[in-house]
């Protein structure tokens, strides 16, 4: 595969997957404390790795979950938010200014919160009350294997996720499965990348719990990584006004998922192929996870995802385009 | 004003606040049997209709509130969703398939629907536990007032807003502030229609409780009524990728709210005003409601945005385009 390190790769599977005992301990330990409910506060693609999770949780758990955007539920507050929440957070540089300050408004109401960060002796490290240290580099699907575990480990305890010992040992193949996967899908990112490079905008298209993967795809990748122009909306929602934009020559991305809201994407898809000859289909279920069951497909659905758009696409962008992945020109290079 | 009938205006604000006392004999009867959380469903425009009062109700009540759109709800449930909820949803029409679906999902399952419909004898009409019918035309504003007027009789009966008598009053009367703000907003939505009418894409942006409606005018007015590109973004989400995009000439809105999120939009204002040359900032403190208190401001600012964007703008686009506000090429034209 054009520039990616598979040895560093496996090296980061193997470190994510080492938390595993370190989240199960923190998990274990809130369930013996006790809590009435989760939230999920974070921002950007960070807050957006975590709504496929809370998305699922709102069939799978009795226990109420919610997401807010960290900058406005310390303004806002909310109800719900109390000495019984749980709060997972999560940041790579630990020093996030929103989810800091996040973390300290916890603090001083007496909210426990569970950080996943990327390096220790940070702000974020420091203030969480659990912090979990990831010691990966990069790659979104890690994050999203370790809110899994955590997130589905308090479902077993709570009684309602019994599979849960069966899902946490298949995560740990599910690098080579994804590996897999970004090879299958190397031809279809290099070709998207090539065609799709210079197009005016593009609309990006997904439902149920991976709209928010396409959310980040579009918004933190294509816009913040390579600026370009893209729309990101809800499968569902796509019927109530964004249609009327597509033309025959419009670029629009349909990501069809494999969880409860799939017939949706199915009639998006049968739309997009009538409004537009540049209708491109990726679909989750063409890719396989022999590691991992069936039954737990919906929920790996979002680091399939990540790891072609995020991590293949986007490469191919990059190699397309000349324009480096990590040049920012306005993104904390000034203050605003 | 250009194409405004003032007449029917005052009709459709006689006829929407007729409903107060069926909307109060609701609320009374819901809180008398007794709920332990709420449920907004529906759609497109309609939820986004309610998700800004949703959004203030995160921490005005320790009712638990939920948004979801109607046709995943259906497939995926919820597990808050079940006999103690209440669901509030609406339609003009009175046959919008997948909240007729919603409907009938939640009669099987023993859960209680309110239901705002624009006409009576139709399956929405029937199918609701309680139906309220509205006789104004058009015009979200009329729309937002109902819901007002349920959701805080709702927390009035719940204890959590003594302040009830006096909001639901001075609704009788936004309508009059509301005409005086459009006349205000009269030569901006003129300006404004004639300067973009042509534009490659709009950027909108607004954030707390008026984000919603933003979203609402670029993707339900814009998008579908105009077949203009915009894209909607939370002013809080702005700096995690979209920021990037931002050119000399690219225009951007930025409706400042005046929630408790409003520094966030300040951040916005500062940001936007750098990096485009084309930055329109619409500040809705610069709106006065004499006939509506202060402490009122935050709850009516939908109806405000509402009233300027989707009332006026876009008959000032529909003016200078020629494009009839009520075509469609794809919305309801052919089965998809």
């Amino acid at each position: 595969m054009y520039n990616f390190d598979l040895d560093a790769y496996y090296t980061d599977a193997k470190l994510t997957y080492e938390t595993r005992a370190e989240i199960e301990r923190v998990a274990d330990e809130v369930t013996k404390e006790g809590f009435k409910n989760i939230f999920f506060i974070s921002s950007g693609g960070s807050l957006a790795v975590m709504r496929p999770i809370q998305y699922l949780l709102r069939s799978k758990t009795k226990i109420p979950t919610y997401c807010e955007i960290a900058s406005e539920v310390i303004l806002t507050g909310n109800s719900q938010l109390n000495e019984d929440s749980i709060v997972i957070t999560s940041s790579k540089s630990g020093t996030t200014k929103e989810t800091v300050e996040a973390i300290q408004y916890c603090n001083e109401r007496n909210i426990r919160v569970i950080a996943f960060c990327g390096k220790p002796d940070t702000p974020v490290d420091q203030l969480a009350t659990y912090s979990i240290i990831g010691k990966a580099k990069d790659a979104v699907e890690f994050e999203y294997i370790q809110h899994y575990l955590l997130a589905f480990r308090l479902l077993y305890n709570n009684g309602e996720f019994d599979a849960y010992e069966r899902l946490a040992a298949q995560l740990e193949k599910l690098p080579e499965d994804l590996i897999a996967i970004k090879e299958q899908f190397e031809p279809t990112a290099a070709a998207i990348a090539e065609k799709y490079h210079n197009s005016n905008i593009q609309y990006w298209i997904g439902g149920g719990s991976l709209a928010p993967e396409i959310y980040l795809h579009a918004m933190c990748i294509l816009e913040e990584m390579q600026w370009i122009r893209t729309k990101s909306i809800q499968s569902a929602e796509f019927f109530h006004g964004t249609l009327e934009v597509i033309e025959k020559d419009t670029p629009v991305f349909l990501v069809k998922g494999v969880d409860a809201t799939r017939p949706i994407d199915d009639r998006v898809e049968n739309l997009i192929k009538k409004l537009s000859d540049e209708a491109v289909i990726i679909d989750v279920a063409d890719f396989k996870t022999p590691h991992v069951d069936d039954e737990f497909k919906e929920i790996i659905a979002s680091s399939i995802v990540t790891t072609i758009l995020d991590e293949r696409l986007a490469i191919h962008y990059e190699r397309v385009t000349g324009h480096d992945l990590t040049i920012r020109r306005y993104y904390r290079q000034f203050e605003y």
